[in-house]
Order: structure tokens, then C-alpha cells, then sequence
């Protein structure tokens, strides 16, 4: 045990429970049940997640095995988090409430934004968290859009086994070689023959795809090239993973990890795979040809949130690994505790003030979700998405510093943290599109007033200068002729 | 007219008023009355307040006539402002409701401080009318301090005409060659000699000390030198500022201008002064000998609330001209209208951003003092007061940067917003003393529960791996041993 | 004194001269009557110039009467420069052999980019410096236009006095409501008529034009609205100051001070002028007829090497000025020397390196230029003129924090540094204009080289892969197929 | 070769070589026989290096197999290396000199550290080129250890066989739990029995000691605890990588990779390493007990050039695949291709800003060096080692944004140049020991000399004052005094 810091004497005060530390501008929106799920999620998290993190990671190992197989400890970590009534909590009221007893699978939905925000940032926490109690991405917005999109059929077949987290799922958008970010670029082509869609392309970054138990796919692909209107173009598909002409020809790494890119994803890979003639009956088709980009945009409202709040609780954690660190007595570079180094304690303040401005602008983009205006929330939403990777970078990287060698390595779960976050700053699109769009939105919907409401200001200033005789007085020199001040 | 930018021809969507557009985690917190009050104000600051600003400044001059007379429009402002009931809404809740009716002066006061912070987000966009409401630093702190520590006898002689409006009052803190943001510091002498306190020292940055108006002064000095605790030496007495003995040798200039320290303070510059066996008699001593300290405390938390509020004001200002900026048709740099610079569209997206988390943080801050914790509000407030400024600036710099030659100059209001708001990176403490504080207590607070954390997952972990008979698998080459994965 | 540190007891190590201190990568570019000359610069300045600086503002007031007159203690800094042998040292050789003895008034120019560029360093370190051994902004720039391609009426008239610093002169260029930093906008309108050039339009940051002294402008204007080439459109003409027909309306503020615009700039403001059909005789044209953007490139880059020099000396001064200010041992907050707190040392650190590093990148720009090669030298000039304003802003902005309150007013140069400094990114070009045109440029002159060598590297892999068979082995899983590894 | 960029259809300019485009600043301190190498070294890096890089990677594989064995293509490297004259080129003019023609090796040093550094920029593009010409880290610095410090014995056993590559060398600094930036910390135990030193304790980060090929250590070690000099504790001992009791107990990942720490480190990972009664006779003792830390400050200066300066080429390499990915036509996000995009060339721009000012840096740095003045250069060094790895993080980190999701993954080498220039902030001490002691560094030579000569330019200026009889203008209202300005 020789890099942990070593047992203080004295115990210190007791730790306020999640619901107790929850922001005043918060407090109000936190029902009771909420309240009361997020103490059981914390403790879970802390004492049965974060101690099988790095025991599922020994399960993987890094040798050949990793690709086959499936760690014991996470289906072990299942069954508790079912028994603590921590399942499915993702699952939004709306359509909690259009499913049955059954279809719930006994799940603890039928939250709002801002309640499943909060748990997920606890969940967020550990690497395993949120597959072992079914709210792990991309499963989550998969359910969810079956949930509101698919027909009784495809629920049976793929929605319940998903909701008992009996088999997991992918989704696969983007293309090599594409700007995938702008949806009407999808090419995978998707051709009706009879009774069968058949397609053929290539996908990556497919998540989850070198998964065993990875049995579904959500494919979108391009149906109706000639449509006038770019963003109907597009079409999504449940493709079974079996189906013959599917090959996943490799894995992608992420900054030498096998697996990283969403926080809230199982392991096992992001696969570049090929689609050669594969066929699927006419029925997988989601919602109808075209309407492709549409489920899309439904999808990543709440889904950024998650991240975002995810995230959160990956700054949160590197923090409390740079707060151990700073009273490591063990480290006492030159004579100074590191604690008494003003530097590293403006870090601490920092990530501190950081963190804690991040989290309110995630709430409120999730409040106003909930508020029911979701297309209103765009600014909102692509703040959060923009501000909170930004943020956690920053907060982890301080932690790494603070870490120095062992920072790095696998001794901490910060390094593995900084990549997971990483992608977070391209995934769904890259940041510079978000603040390009973001630019443009606020840009175009206050043009108008801006420069209305200058004008009328200078205009009304002119007549009170006339009102006041005002002789100008600022200006110097002989020279000097009436032209009035500007401002 | 020849700057303004012209008028677009067609008419764009009408406005939201202030209180539609409170962001979803505050509205909750805003009563109807206060919402009211909201609409007002903000229609008052643009369509009177921020058009008399370039009279004022006009009417103040740059001559040697700017150190006498006071700009006749702000007078008539304050009339205006009365008759439309906005008036000392500063006042809190708790004062407020403990002055009787004529000591409001049938002000508008009693509200929260998330009520008041919205407030004086629209007020801190115009220079001058924080003071036509009778809002301005430091007279709004002065009058709390002495609404709630001031004898009858004080009150009557000093609260009075400052809730009326009808003098000014100086807040006397820091001093030269001091490290002022440590108030133990302060050397002011304050002796007594029977029935007086005579007052030896000086003073500088004694906001408003140059106006004519300004009757009374607020002296921090010190009084029980020899007292073991160091924050009890020292103590608050009332001083007209007609005294004998008090000489105002200089007003300090802020980076060209003769005034802006506070965002709320009116002109007249910040002095210079020195007390030279001034008197005044012991009743003048506000709540007792070595109270000053104490005093201090109160006085800051609303203040710095109101100041950051006024920032996000100012910032929020910066980007109307940013963005009306960009649409200036006459300014097309090598074809291309500015407002699709992709560089400038960003800068639009993060001011957004940034204005909005920073919005949020300072009305957290207030909605924790208003739940009646304002001891536990400290990180909260530090928070603000330290985000809020750094934020405003890169703001407001970025406007005077899309606007070229014309934002450093007289021509907008961006160059004064800036000084003004980076004065607030000193006042009240520097930053770094604020950020150091921050971490030593977050440090202190959570050391113990870090590392108990960290620990108590090690020893989980060891249980779990020792419980699945892990073989760590992660190592390489014949020479790997059993040695145990860290984490 | 009360604001100055207190001397130590002991004295320090002697300084080491200007000439010793030169960088290793410097050192061999610098003649020997360079170095001799940078000694006795620098002891002028610290000595004489420094202690002016105060004496001149004073000099100059804050009232109605800093508009006319002109500070005495200037002229005796002139005289005692000269007796020095500090006169017109901004002469470049060329210019300066192609004088004659009288031309060049007994000056010491002759010198190397680099060479002059160290000695401007010197210079920015004071606020009058440059003026007072006439290699003050704009004259130096108009003395070398007039030197390189006036006609010799044109030189008797304005070059002679000028060298002799017996009167001062205007540069013309900006307009409001233009976009300016293309020249190819300029449009005050020259119009020949007869023998005569009529202008009519109006210019406005025309530095100097406040100041009796400034005798004459060379004005840049639209003679050739119909040329097919952009850049041959505009002409330049000298216009005496004092021609009928120009009114210099008002005084522009740079954050609050009258002047400030450029380092090496002599007060008195930057004025919005109008041109009223202002006549002059052809004789005064410059070049010819369109040549006026020919004469702007020519005039820019050895100006923005002593800009970029200047604003080096200023931070290496306010650097001197934090050093101090931590060892000002009556500012010990919270018990704490300054001179321990690690942030401040880092910030100390930081500075050292920012500006080592930004005087590298323009002295390696000046290098490039007196090669011979200018034209090649554009992306090394482009980066000069945007980093060094970047890193001396920060450098500034820490020492005036490292003063708090002290920082922002009169009683240190920095506030001041800081504005004129603030004004470089704006000034010849906003940084977005020259970033912009250098990612530009370098795309546009290294796509194809970088594509052919990532593409080239690619197919040699693809041979290796083949003559080495390897076999991918970076794979997992069974669902592995032959796909090869991308890079 | 989907995700290469598509050939233009026209030829682009001819670039020019690396001898060619060196900084003016440079060019006259680079001899013919080094520019005849630099292009060399700059064809044979690009047109094999690189290609065998990919080859190299996949020879290693990311199974079980690859800390086993050793890729055949780095071997054929070597060998054409040495046919190029590609061999030890960073073996130091003086240490050069001094062996005689068997030990070189046929080597090519003998260079400046200017002369060097430049070279190794070039195999910084590369992950094999620095060891497939012998010049990797930590061979580099141990062989200049054994060459300056070794007996007869000591060299003909270690040094030969390194110089000729047939054996590699691994440096035992850090230790866990150690705050190792500070040498006076090492504490793995070398006590003296008889003839033998025995050797107790444990070691991490130990570079290379997964490899094979890996057969002596450099082992630093606390022999003189009682020593009244903290840095006169430690002696560096040369341990056979199979001495009896040494076990290499795990391998340190660093952010999913197996091995990144040095740039031109070869790989097989990062031990953990306990030493257990490891024996080796006196006669291993390098220069004497208790000059550990003399030994170790001698390696450090050079080899912080070296890491530098392959950073930089990292820094170039990423940029041309920035640019490369800019002109990548199948990437048109929302129409416009992303080379119009100005976001985009304000990165480009930026970064070719941040690497010519960091390369001006480094060989600053290596010039001082070079100019035998060593210790001298420390501040140099210092700005070198912290400046160049933030700026090369930063210039990758946007060359992986503006890829996407292909900049996270093995399709370029972004994210593993990302990752092994991240280490360089923690290697040979975290930054922030460093800007600490160049800032009490910087403070201490200065404080005298700055508070000198500002209280004496104080001094003058008050006797200016009076001479002038300045009458202070700047002060406004009647209650002016005759208190003089400050400055």
C-alpha cells in the first residue's frame, strides 16, 4: 500500500450526505425520493464502485484475453445495485410512465433532468458505476429511443432485454472520412430490395462493438439521397450484431486505452466496422425512412447532460485525489508540505470555484429540459456540453501535476479520467462547431435589438445634450470646434 | 452619428423583458413584487440612465472645472427615479423591516439578495445609475453598517439624509504602505483624550472624497493597539468629512481616469487624505473600541454580491456592442462582413457562456446568504467575487478588441467598464488572497475525509482482488512478479 | 516617499551593462559601436529619462492647460542627448549613408534592425525617451518615407527640421467607420485640380495632432478610385498642419488618458480630424499617383520591430517594478514576506521566461530583415507584432496586481504602460487581421508539401508492412480480420 | 489508405532543407559539417523513419507478446544509420575528443549543443529515429556520464558496447514515494561490506527496464546519511540489469500507453523495480561516494536541450498534420472546406508563433551552454525545460482537435506524441519546481539592484522637481494640497 497516504491520527468531521451538499439554487428542485436515491448511490458508489474499478481493470488485463470474456465483479456489482433499487434511473418520466410494470423491469426512473443530472455525476465517479446499475451510454439513449420510437415488435425484441441489462447495444453514427458532426453527411447506404433494407458502408468509433454481449445495433444510414431536404435524407436501422456481412476489422485506442470514450460506457472497444450486403427486414426500420437526423436530434439533449454531470464527477473525484496528495506527509519537496505551497493551494481553489460553476450551468440547462422547453434549451445545452470537458481537463490535469510520475500511471484513476474526458471535446461534434452554431444562434436572434437599442441610446443622448446645453468639455487645445462626443 | 451602426431594415423580434428572461434555476427564487421592479428598472437604465451617462460625462468635462459643481442630470435622474419607486432597494430585508416609514423614505427595499443581485445587474450597465437610485457603493454599505450598529442619535444625523439621498458618505479604509486586505493591518491612530477620539494617519483610495457632497466619512483605525487578539484592536468611528485637520493632499488616478473604483460609486475621485489631530467626540464610535473587525465582516459578503452582480451587468453590455459591432456594415475587412469571422462568431459563444456560468455562480452565492448561512457562504462568495471580474474583463476586452481603435476610446463605454470592473480584482482583497484563503479552507475542511476515502477504497480493493483471486494480468515479460496493482 | 521599498543595508552585486547582458544567440550580431552606444543609452535613461518621466507629467498637468504648451525639462533632455551622441539612432544604414552630413544633424544612426531594435528596448523603458533623442513614433517612420522617397524640395522643407527635432509630424492613415488595417479602404478623397491636390474627408487617431509643434502630416487618401488593382488606389501627400480647411474637431481618450497610442509617441494627443477641399500644390504628392499602399508596406516592418522592442523595455521595467514591490518588507500580509508566497515568485518566474522568449522572436525578425530579405521576413514580423503586445500586457497586468491598489493609479508607470501597450494589438492591424493572413499564408505555402510527405509515408509503410509481413497484431477478439493498421 | 489525404492535382514548391531554413538568429552558429548532417538526418527521418514507425508499433503489438522479443525493423534502422554516418551524433565536442577512434564507434559527435540540438528536433519526429542512430535518452545521458566519470574498467565494460548499440542502459533515479525532484530525497539504501556495496530499496519510472537488450543500470542511492551536506548523501553506483535480488516487479502505464516517458526512449515500459541485497563490488562506485548529485547535475543541462528540441519536432510534426487535415477535401463541415475555416488558421498561426519563439528558447539556451558558461545557464535551461512542453501540448492538442475522433486513435501519431511530451512537465521535476527556484533565483540577483535603482530614480525625481518648481497640476477641488505626485 506504499502510494497511499497514510492514516492521519485523528479523525475528522463527519461528511455531509449528497442531499445535504446539494447548491442552494438546486435545493428547490430535488424531490424527496431523489434526495433520498442519491444518498444510496453515493454510498454504493463509494464503497462497492470505486474499490471494483480497479479490480474489473485486473479482470481486463492488458494481454491478449482482454478482447474476450467479461470481468466477473461487474455482473456481481449488477445483481447488488438491483437489490438497492439503483437500476434504469436514467429513464425519463415521460416515457416511465408510457411503460408497463414489466417493461420497467422493476427500474428506478421517471426522473427529471436535473434529478438523473445529479445522480450521474455520483455515478460518474467510477468507471463501472453506471453500466452496473444499466444507465451506461450508449445503452441509455438507445433504450430511450426505442422507448419512444419503436414499435411493440422492436420493444420486445430489444427494448426488454435492455432494460434488464441482459444484453447491451451500439450506435452507430459516425463515418471515416465524413464530417460526421453535421448528420446530412451520413453515407452508409441503406436500399430497399422487397422486404429487406440493405446495407452497405462503413462505420466507426462504433462503441461497445467488440463486446460479446453487444447484440443490437442502431445503424443510421443514407436512404433517400434525392431528397430536397438535406436533413431527410437519413434513415435509422436496429441491425442485430450478428448479421452476416457485419466485420469489425479493428479497435480503436484512445490515447493507448482500449476503450475510454464515453464515461458511461462499458468497455470493449470502439470498433471500425464494414457493413458488405447486410440485410434486414424492412420492419427494423426506426419511426420511418428519413426521419433519421429527427431521432437524432431527441437523442442529445439529455444525453449531453449526462455526460456533462458525469464529468462533473470525474472533477470532483481529481480533486479529492489532489486534496489526499497535497497532505501526503511522505512528499515534503524542499522542507514545504505540499499543503503550504501557495501555488498548488490556488489549484485547489481554483478547481473548487471551476467545478462548482460548471455544475450550475449543466442544472439550469437540465432545468430548463425539464421546464419542458427543450428546443428552447439549445444555448443551454451546447454551454454545458462546451464548458464542462473544458473545465475537467483543467481540474484533472492540475490533479495529474500534483501527482507527479504517478499521476500518469495506473496508481490513480486520473490519467484514464483525462482521456475519458478528452473525447468529451469531440464527441457529438467538436467544440468549435458547438460555439460556431452557439455564435451564430445568439448572434442572428439579437442583431436586431442590439443595435436598436444603441442607436435609440445615442439618439436619445443627442436630445438631451440639445435639452442640457451641454458644451462639450473634453477637448483640448485652440482647435477645439463643437463636435460632440460620441459617447 | 457617423459610429453608430445603421439601422437594419426590418424590425426583429420584440424583446423579452428582464424578468422573462431569469435563467430556470433562479426563477423560483423571485417573487412576483421583486419581478415587477425587475421590468422597471431595466426599461429605466436603457431608455433614461445609460442615455444621461455621455451627458454626465460631458457635464463633468475633462478640465479643470470637473473637480468642482455636480452634472445637473443626475439630480433630475434621481427625481425621475423616485417617481417610479425605485429607491434604496438595497435595503435588506432585515433592515429594512426594522426602519420605521420615514426612515425608508418610501425606498423600495426588503429584498433578497437574489432579488436585489438581479437588480443590480441592471443597474451595473449604465455609469451613473446605481446613484440616481441611490445604490451606490460605498453608501449602500455605509448605510447598512450604520441601519444596523448606529445609535439613534447617529442614525438621525447621518442615515437620515444619506436614505434621502441628500449627501454622500466616504468609506476610510485602506492606507498606503498597509497590506490593507489584512484589516488587522490598519494603523490609523484612534486615541482617546476624555470626551473625543482623536484620529492621526491617512487613508487613500477614500472613494468620493473629492465631491463635495460627501459629508461623512466611515474611519477604520486603530484603537486597542495592545490587545492580544489582533482582530480586536481596531474600531469604526463616524467623521464629517468638514473636520479639522482632515487634508485631501491628491486624487489617485485608475489607469487615465479620475474615477471608477466601484462599479456603483459616483465620481469625484478617490483621495489621498490625512488625519492630523482630527476630533470628533466618543459618541461618534460605532458599536464599541475594537469592533472594527467585526463591522468589517458584515459589511462585506452583500457588497461583494452587489459588485459581482454589476460586472455580469457590465458584461453582459459588452456583448450587445460586441454583437452590434459585427453587424456594422461599413466595416467589411477584406470582404467578408465581421459577423462571419469565425474568430469573432467564438468569441460571441463564449462571452455568452462565460457571462451566463458566472451569472449563475453569483446568484448561488446569494441564495446562500439568503438561507440565513452567511458564515457558510464564504466559498460561495469568495467564488464570485473572484470568477465574476476575471470573467467581465476577457469579456469586455474582447468587445474593445472586435471594435478596433473606437473601443479604447471615448466612443463606447468598453474602455471605462474595464477599468472599472479590473479595479475589482483588488478591491476587497486581491484575488490571490482570496483564492489562497479558498484553498487552505477546502483544504482544512475536506483533508481528513480525502484521504480516509482513498484509503478505505485501497483496503476494499485488496479484499476484492484477494476475494476474486485476481491475477493481475497486466504486466509484461518473464521478469513480472506477484506484485499487486495499485489501483 | 512613503510609497517607495526601503533600501536593504547591504548593497547588491553590481549590475552587469546593457552590452554584457545580451543574449548568447544575440551576441555576435552587435558591432562594437553598438554596444558602446547601448551602454550610454542605458545609463541616460535609468538616470535621466526615468526620473523626467514624473517631471514631465507633472509638467503637463491634468487641467485646461495640458493642451497648450509643452513641458521645458523635454527640450533640456533634447539638448543633453545630443551632447551625448544620442540623435536619430532609428537611421537605418541605408537611409543613413545616403545622407549628407548636414542631413543628418550629427546623428548616430547607421545602425542594424537588431542593433537599433536592442537600443529601442532601451528607450521603451521611459515614457519620454524616445522622443527626447528623436526616434519618437510617427516621426521616425514619416523621417525615413521622406529620406527614402522624397524629392529634394520635399526634403529641404520637412526632412531637415525633422532630423534636427526643431518640429514634429502626423501620419494620417485611419478613418472611422473603416475598416483600416486594409489599406485598400482608405477613402478621404484626393482630387487634382490644376496644379493643385484637393482633399476632403476625415481621418481620425492622428497621433501628434493636438501639439503645435506638429508642422506637417503625410495624409494617405483615394486619388485613384478607378484603378483596376486595389492596391494601387491610394496616394500619399505632405499637407501642412496649419493648411486652411482642416479642423481638428476632438481629442480621442485612450482608457481615460489623453495619449498613449504609441510607445514611442510624444503626447498631445490623438485627434478626429476633417478635411475641408484642403489644398496643396502636386509637388506634395509622395512617390506618385498610387503608390500610397507601396510606401505603407516599406514604412511598417522596421516600425513594428521598434514597437515590439519598446514594449519589451516596458515589461522588463514592470517586471523591475514587482521585483521591488516583493521585497517591500511594510506589505507582509497574513505574516508572509511577498517575496515567499510561491505564487507570486511563479508569476516572477513566468515573466523572466515570457520575455526572454518574446525578445528572441523579434530580434530574430530584425535579423531576418537586415538579410536583405523583408519581403521573407513577413511571417517572422507578423509574429512579433502579435506575441510581444500578448506577453507584455500579462507581464504588466501581474506587476500592477502585485501592487494592488498602488498598481492601478499614478504612483507606479504601470497603469500607463499597460494602456499603451493595450493599444499594439490594435494598432497597424488588429491581431486577428495578422493571425489570419499567417495561418493563411502558411497553409497556403505548406499544403501540398504536407500532404505529399503524410501520403508518401503512408505508401512506404504500406511497402515496409508487406516486406516485413506483419501481421497486425494490435487487434482484439476473435472478430479480427486482415485490416491493416492506418498509421 | 481511406483516412490519408487525397493528392492535389498540382505540384507544390520544392521545399528547402532543413539546412536552409534554420532562424536567422541561428544561421552563424551552425557549421558546414553539421548542415551537410542536418540534411542527412532530416531525408533519412522522413523518408524511413517515419514509414517505419507504423511497422515498428505493429511489430510490438498490443498483446501479450510485446514485452517479449524486439522488433527487426529498428535493427535494420541502426544499421542503415551507420552506413548514412548516422551515429552518436550527440556525443558532446569535449567528451568526443577524448576517446579515442575505437571508442567512438566511427560516431558522428563532436557537435555544439546548438549543432545537436538541431538534430534533435529532427529525430523528435520520429519514435525510433533517436534510437536507431544511438542517440536515445536515457543512454545519451548515461553514456556522457561514464565517458566523463568512469574508469578504464568501467568504460571498456559499458561504455563500448553502448557506444556501439548492442547493448541499452537504464538510469534508477525516482523512487516512489519520494518527492524525487529534490536528489537529497533518494534513500534506496548502498551500504559498503567488505569489497561490496550492497544495494536496498525500490525504484519506479526506471525507463527500459522492460527490454531485454537493457543490461546496466545507473543506480542513484543514499551511501552517506550522516553527511553534514544534503547533496553530499548520495552515490551513483553501475548495477547489472541481472544482478542477483534486483525484480522488475510491474510495468507503469502512462495514459494507456506501455511506455512514452522520454521522447527518445526506446519501449519496453517503465519498471517498478525492488533491489533485495543486490551485491557489485566497490570498483561499480562512479566518481566516489557521496557525488551522486554532483554527477547528477552535469547530466541534466544537455539532456533537457535534447528533450526540448525532439519536443519541437513533435510540435512541426503536428502541425503538418494540421495543415495536411486542412486540405483534406473529403472533411466539408456546413459547406465551407476547413481551411477557410478562420478558427482554424488562427491555430495554424498560433502555433507556427509559439514554435518559432520556443525553438529561439531552447538554442538561446544551448548557446549559453555552448559558451562554456554552463552554470550560468541555468534560468536558460530552466525557461527551455518549462516553456517548450507547454507549448508542444498545447500545438498537439489542437492537431488532435481538428482531426476529430481520428486525432484520439492510432491513425495518426498525435496522441502518443501527446501523451510522451505530457511526462516531459513531470520528468527531471515538475514545473513548478522549477519556475520556484527561477523565480527566487530571479528574485534574489535583483531585489537590490531593482529597489535601488527605483528609490533613486525617486530621489532625482524629487530634486527634479524642485528644480523645475514644478507645481503639481494633476490634483482637482479646492482642498488641494501641496502634496507631490508619486511618480
Amino acid at each position: 500500500m506504499s502510494n497511499a497516504p497514510p492514516l492521519p491520527t485523528a479523525g475528522g468531521t463527519p461528511k455531509r450526505k449528497a442531499s445535504q451538499r446539494l447548491p442552494p439554487l438546486v435545493d428547490g428542485l430535488v424531490s424527496q425520493r431523489a434526495r433520498d436515491l442519491l444518498d444510496v448511490i453515493e454510498k454504493w458508489v463509494d464503497d462497492e464502485c470505486i474499490p471494483s474499478d480497479a479490480v474489473y481493470t485486473a479482470q481486463l488485463g492488458t494481454g491478449d484475453e482482454r478482447w474476450n470474456g467479461h470481468p466477473p465483479i461487474l455482473e456481481d456489482l449488477k445483481k447488488r445495485a438491483r437489490e438497492l433499487g439503483l437500476w434504469n434511473m436514467f429513464l425519463p418520466k415521460n416515457h416511465y410512465s408510457n411503460l408497463n410494470e414489466y417493461d420497467r423491469y422493476g427500474g428506478a426512473g421517471g426522473f427529471t433532468n436535473v434529478e438523473y443530472g445529479l445522480m450521474a455525476e455520483l455515478l460518474g465517479r467510477s468507471r463501472i458505476a453506471s453500466e452496473a446499475c444499466n444507465c451506461a451510454a450508449p445503452d441509455t439513449g438507445n433504450m430511450e429511443v426505442i422507448a419512444r420510437y419503436g414499435t411493440p415488435d422492436q420493444k420486445k425484441a430489444w427494448l426488454a432485454p435492455l432494460l434488464a441489462g441482459e444484453i447491451r447495444s451500439g450506435f452507430l453514427m459516425t463515418e471515416p472520412d465524413k464530417a460526421s458532426s453535421d448528420g446530412s453527411n451520413i453515407s452508409l447506404s441503406i436500399r430497399q430490395e422487397g422486404n429487406d433494407l440493405v446495407l452497405n458502408g462503413s462505420k466507426w468509433w462504433s462503441s461497445g462493438s467488440g463486446d460479446d454481449r453487444c447484440k443490437i445495433f442502431i445503424v443510421m444510414g443514407l436512404s433517400d439521397p434525392n431528397s430536397s431536404d438535406r436533413y431527410k435524407r437519413q434513415s435509422m436501422v436496429l441491425v442485430p450484431s450478428n448479421t452476416k456481412g457485419i466485420v469489425v476489422h479493428r479497435m480503436l485506442s484512445v490515447y493507448g486505452y482500449d476503450d475510454v470514450l464515453t464515461l458511461g460506457s462499458a468497455p470493449h472497444g470502439h470498433g471500425h466496422i464494414t457493413f458488405d450486403n447486410v440485410r434486414v427486414p424492412v420492419s427494423n426500420l426506426l419511426l420511418g425512412f428519413g426521419k433519421g437526423n429527427e431521432i437524432m436530434q431527441g437523442r442529445l439533449g439529455p444525453g449531453r447532460i449526462h455526460h456533462a454531470m458525469r464529468s462533473i464527477g470525474s472533477a470532483e473525484c481529481a480533486l479529492e485525489w489532489m486534496i489526499a496528495r497535497l497532505n501526503d506527509d511522505r512528499k515534503i519537496p524542499f522542507g514545504i508540505p505540499l499543503r503550504e505551497h501557495g501555488v498548488l493551494l490556488e489549484w485547489v481553489a481554483k478547481s473548487r470555484m471551476e467545478i462548482d460553476s460548471a455544475r450550475l450551468l449543466v442544472i439550469n440547462a437540465a432545468a430548463k429540459i425539464d421546464s419542458g422547453d427543450a428546443k428552447a434549451a439549445l444555448t443551454e445545452i451546447a454551454e454545458a456540453k462546451v464548458a464542462v470537458p473544458r473545465m475537467a481537463l483543467e481540474v484533472i490535469d492540475r490533479a495529474v501535476q500534483a501527482h507527479g510520475a504517478m499521476g500518469v500511471c495506473q496508481d490513480t484513476p486520473l490519467a484514464y479520467m483525462w482521456t475519458r474526458t478528452r473525447t468529451l471535446r469531440i464527441a457529438d461534434g467538436p467544440d468549435e462547431v458547438h460555439l460556431n452554431q452557439m455564435g451564430r444562434r445568439e448572434n442572428r436572434a439579437r442583431a436586431q435589438e442590439c443595435i436598436d437599442r444603441i442607436v435609440d441610446q445615442k439618439r436619445r443622448t443627442d436630445e438631451l445634450m440639445a435639452k442640457y446645453k451641454v458644451v462639450d468639455k473634453q477637448l483640448g487645445g485652440s482647435k477645439v470646434s463643437g463636435f460632440k462626443a460620441k459617447l
